[in-house]
């Protein structure tokens, strides 16, 4: 199957907790952290603002163990189950997702 | 909270499953589509390809409806929990995410 990646190169990775169903956070791949990830088990990144590979939990320790992968019907975004050994989020947080997001309409208040 | 969107002016929207947890797809968000879809209580999403709101489930009656929105930490992708009234994927699936990715070096197997 070939994935479709970006005008970039990238491709969106939606990392899930393998045990509780939890969406923990959303991140780029490009073929190369895809291919790190599936030789090392540890799943790696992108990051387009430093420009480089990321292991993730390179330097604070969370590591995110990939368990299964999958690729949606267009092939252009992978899920990444994951056991994940601490909080995938930098704030310490188990989820990127921590806040719910309320209407606060930002202009066009009529 | 001011969302982060991209140079199109768009943001990555992962759906959820709110009851069994599944992610069933991502797709776009324009600030348009997601001020319908807070105002409907039905996702909208930005179709990248036709250039045009798409309220889901328009055509195929599958709709999906919004249960809880949640931000990411650097507010650059939502979380979007539904129910969703019919399979989330245009094959039939119930998520579009139904397909494993195994290792399938494109090239450079050694």
């Amino acid at each position: 199957m070939e994935l479709v990646y970006d005008s970039r190169g990238l491709i969106p990775a939606v990392v899930q907790d393998n045990t509780s169903g939890e969406v923990l956070m959303m991140a780029w791949m490009n073929a190369e952290s895809l291919e790190l990830t599936q030789q090392s088990g540890e799943v790696h990144f992108w990051s387009r603002s430093r420009e480089a590979l990321w292991k993730k939990g390179e330097t604070s320790g969370n590591i995110l163990y990939l368990r299964e992968l999958f690729v949606d019907c267009d092939a252009d975004t992978i899920l990444v189950k994951v056991d994940a050994s601490g909080p995938a989020c930098h704030t310490g947080s188990r989820t990127c997702f921590f806040r719910t997001f309320d209407q606060e309409q930002p202009n066009e208040v009529g």
